[in-house]
């Protein structure tokens, strides 16, 4: 069928099971074709097709409300709730956003872009529904791999605890973004494979064996029997502990299953956990067979070869030389080990890995675990290199004050997809890093220029024993400048003169100095000498350049790719006061207080005003009017 | 014996189990004692004597490892390792602090304060010792409550997959401060109950009469079979199911059942959870007795009566004041519920549970839940109170961020406990909020100069709906000034001034207003004319009241008990530079940028240089020289 055509999922509740297959393949047809041209999540999205029309079938929402966990993989649901026509624009700016979005349509109750946030929001919804004693179901749908974060585990106690009526389904395709770990997945995996039905003869008769050996010592026998009986129970067990119905494991790609599962979880008092095993990137092999977790996200590819899109670009990727520099150091440095939560791929680490077998771990979805497991590892002297996105870190904010800076521990942050990051828009924006670190005590703070500095600055916190130290980098790749052979340190808090100038100066840090030093050359030619300074340590920062420059008494403009309030340009701004400078113009270019939803990194930076054109105005409103020479 | 001559714990290996009881009951008397003078956690102490000292026998401090989760039951471990002699300095300034702590001792490994942090820092150091192939046993020693923490779950998925030798104790009190709550509290109830070895005689006789049925349909009798043998595998059967050696329950206050586990799990490969269940407050009947968790950590007491020695204080306490006042508005807006993670006795809280049963959700010692579920409630129209302190709101900043400031949801955050906290020192000093919230979009933050606009400004929080609403108040009382009888509305970002002036302006609000108009009335009469201003609206500021200010050019004070860096003041010179009043002297003042320790607050408050004198002397240094009138 002709999927722009749908305005609402009511059409569903007429379809046969075989017109329902019909439609799955239509589906499949266009987000494979979609996706092709736009990119995005094609694997989550291609395991949930039969998940998400059957949900829309027996349900009816949005009375009935689903809450996707990470909500990349609802793009089915988008489709059947009327949003086909706007695929072109999916991830664009001002287009179709690639999570749920409440502004979109009625029938996303809930944004997600983190992961492990359904089952609380649900939980919410479900005791604002017993208190209004209205009689909508509610359904969030979470990952075996978002079910390994804190508060998932948190809710899933509550909800056990509370005994009021919720589905949970648990979508289980043995992947979070890379393969999943942990003991949880364990007991998945147990489920998966030796599911209710087909064991439970083999499993009796053996008990039936053993049982008459209950004479003598019963204890003993007792856990014989236990031994024998352990995967017969199992099924479900962890979950029947904690409070939950459960129904499982059921085919993912089958409606006759899911169907009747979902009626009888409709009917079923009491929370039910449901586990459905999807296979990501169903029905596209590239995407199913996938091992990496490569098709979880891309860029557009070709349909028929699967192979990426991708501009030819010649410089590393930040997370490469970030990964790569602590692999060197880790070769003449045993202390040296990596932790990241499930992010192996996204953040380059596979070639420590495959060196460092001993020495990487990934901890799953579990940010707060691994930055206090670094402060652990940091407290026996060894120097963890924790990579992880800034939007993710704010999961371990507290980890970060009270494990790690409260002990003073040399933990070294790699604070991956700082600033802006384009598609995934406002949940993924790494902007507030700098705002809430800023303030941390012995929290040294610093981003690079280029990628040749960031292997010095890898190098330099790997090297310094003061305390934690954090490293900004970017989304995407460095700027092809030419590397030292040899790595170097960089002084703690000492910044860079890039270029010198009397009238002004520009304080700024990584990715916007390319814009500063184009502003600045635009208006020497005007006559407008601008000093541009690297400031490359956040914190500390150049206290004696500091002075010097407010000496001079010249404009200050600061420029960061993160939020303004309590940011870098705020703390140039304390210094000035508390030194008593405050006769000087300081102004700030940032982020302003909102939040910033999804499109091109170039195109939101020019919604913000922060472009060349902006940069030169705002010198020039600061700096007294000059004849041009010539 | 005298437990001041103890010099570290070796003497314990020579001790018979009749002598280690003898030592026990010293310990307790020495706690009772010294705890009724100086106040402290005398019910957890209490309950981990014999698990203490059984661990100090088997083990050898500082090469094995204790990490004590939270760490207020780390008094028996600092008396076993030559720290009896300072017991009368507890958590007064410079004295022995009330959590374990590294600059005290070389047994102290691992620094704690708030919960939950112990397994993963335990993970990072087995990762440390295998890597260094040492061979010290690392043991995290955990309350049954502080394992519902999010990072906790997180931690021990992590450590059930690595399969590296741990010991964990899970010390089962069945409190955290009040009574747990969580479907996993109820799994460790039924391990409690149906300890291994009583029953399994009774279940397996149940077990063999229900066998013979195994003809007909095999599928139900296994469910039969799986219903009667629930009981029987149950035991440990979670804990195992990710991973562990389950050994337990095991009765901690027998030294026989302690060191014979403990030497088992001393031997046992992978990882080990030893589940002790131990009596908070043994040995001392008015903290055995306690139900509410009164015991939890007290005032000085009077050991016969085991009634507190409180200051009489006619004013209501700030939790009491802003609990009670929800209650009231709940009464009339059924859209109201209040909602803690296991704080119902701190935040004052069980006067509206008592009221509304059904309205009121203690979710446990599960920071993250609390504050995404209090959205979830939003999402559907409900208008959550979130009572939650300060410093444990940091574990929920993404949640602030991502789920409700994003989502622009009517959560009210109470932020108990805001500003210093006094004796429990550095993990729970609330000098944060301001810094790693002011930054959030949608965000508002005030805080009342006294009770009486507190009552105003809960009315105000639960009338608004622009969305998240925080209002800080601090520990302890109010001022007993008079109170309204009909609630008020604040309006949203208005200021107050206090008193008027010409020379100067000190901009504050909550807990420094009362320094700030002392400074005020003896400035006056040295002819300095200082504007006082109630700021009770950190964000947003009262921006026509800013102007007219920065309009004068007088010299500002801004006072906060919180960071400085980012924080209130930070905000003054941000509104003061984005509209060129870059003019005006502004001096800050506040915590500095480093960690504060325990000690009373009037005395932290000297230290750091908030003081009447100070505030004086900060205005003369801003203010031209005036002659004194008269």
């Amino acid at each position: 069928m002709d999927l722009e055509t749908i305005k609402n999922p009511r059409f569903l509740k007429k379809l046969s099971n075989k017109e329902l297959e019909q439609l799955s393949a239509d589906i499949r047809k266009f987000l494979i074709e979609k996706l092709a041209a736009t990119g995005g999540h094609i694997g989550p999205n291609l395991g949930v097709v039969e998940l998400t029309v059957a949900l829309h079938k027996v349900f009816d929402s949005p009375k009935d409300k689903f809450l996707w966990d990470v909500g990349h993989q609802s793009y089915v649901h988008k489709i059947l709730t009327g949003r086909a026509g706007e695929f072109d624009t999916l991830r664009k700016y001002k287009g179709l956003c690639g999570f749920p979005k409440r502004s979109e349509s009625e029938h996303d109750v809930w944004e997600t872009g983190h992961s492990s946030t359904s089952l609380s929001g649900a939980m919410g919804m479900v005791i604002a529904r017993d208190l209004k004693k209205t009689d909508e179901t509610i359904i969030p749908i979470i990952g075996d791999g978002a079910l390994t974060g804190g508060m998932a585990l948190e809710a899933l106690n509550h909800i056990g605890h509370e005994q009021k009526d919720m589905i949970v389904i648990l979508n289980d395709n043995e992947m979070s973004i890379a393969p999943n770990v942990g003991a949880l997945h364990s007991v998945l995996g147990r489920l998966r494979t030796a599911g209710k039905y087909q064991w439970v003869k083999d499993e009796l008769e053996m008990l039936l064996k053993k049982i008459p050996a209950v004479g003598g010592a019963l204890a003993s026998t007792a856990e014989r029997v236990k031994d024998s009986l352990k995967y017969l129970l199992v099924s479900g067990v962890f979950f029947e502990e904690l409070g939950f119905t459960y129904l499982g494991p059921i085919d993912g790609h089958s409606y006759e299953d899911l169907l009747e599962n979902l009626r009888y979880a409709k009917k079923t008092k009491g929370p039910v956990l449901m586990h459905v095993i999807t296979k990501k990137g169903k029905g596209y092999s590239p995407a199913e067979d996938d091992k990496l977790g490569n098709w979880h996200g891309t860029p557009a590819y070709k349909i028929d070869t699967g192979d990426f899109v991708k501009p030819v670009i010649s410089a590393p990727s930040w997370s490469g030389l970030v990964s790569e520099t602590v692999r060197k150091i880790a070769r003449e440095d045993s202390r040296v080990v990596a932790v990241t939560p499930a992010m192996p791929v996204g953040s380059k680490l596979l070639g420590f890995a495959e060196e460092f077998p001993d020495r990487m771990f990934d901890v799953g979805i579990a940010e707060q675990h691994a930055t206090t497991m670094a402060a652990g590892l940091a407290a026996q002297n060894m120097k963890p290199f924790l990579a992880i996105y800034s939007t993710f870190l704010q999961r371990a904010y507290d980890q970060v004050v009270h494990d790690v800076c409260r002990q003073n521990l040399n933990v070294f942050f790699g604070i991956d997809r700082a600033g802006l990051v384009g598609a995934d828009g406002e949940t993924h924006q790494g902007v507030f890093d700098i705002a809430f670190m800023r303030h941390l005590p012995n929290m040294v703070m610093m981003m690079p220029k280029d990628e040749n500095e960031g292997q010095h600055m890898v190098n330099t916190a790997l090297k310094y024993d003061g305390g934690p130290i954090a490293m900004r980098y970017p989304r995407g790749n460095g700027l092809g400048v030419e590397m030292d052979e040899e790595l170097k340190q960089i002084p703690i808090g000492s910044w860079e003169v890039l270029k010198e100038g009397s009238d002004a100066a520009i304080l700024t840090f990584g990715t916007t100095i390319g814009m500063a030093m184009e502003a600045a050359a635009l208006l020497e030619k005007q006559n407008i000498s601008v000093k541009v300074v690297n400031a490359r340590f956040i914190k500390p920062m150049d206290e004696s350049m500091l002075e010097e420059l407010f000496m001079k008494n010249i404009p200050i403009l600061t420029i960061e790719e993160a939020v303004l309030q309590g940011g870098f340009g705020s703390a140039v701004m304390e210094f000035a006061h508390d030194r008593r400078y405050h006769h000087s113009v300081i102004e700030r270019m940032g982020i302003p207080d909102t939040f910033i939803e999804h499109g091109s990194v170039t195109k939101l930076l020019e919604e913000i005003g922060m472009t060349v054109e902006q940069t030169v105005a705002a010198i020039k409103r600061m700096t007294p009017i000059k004849e041009k020479r010539a």
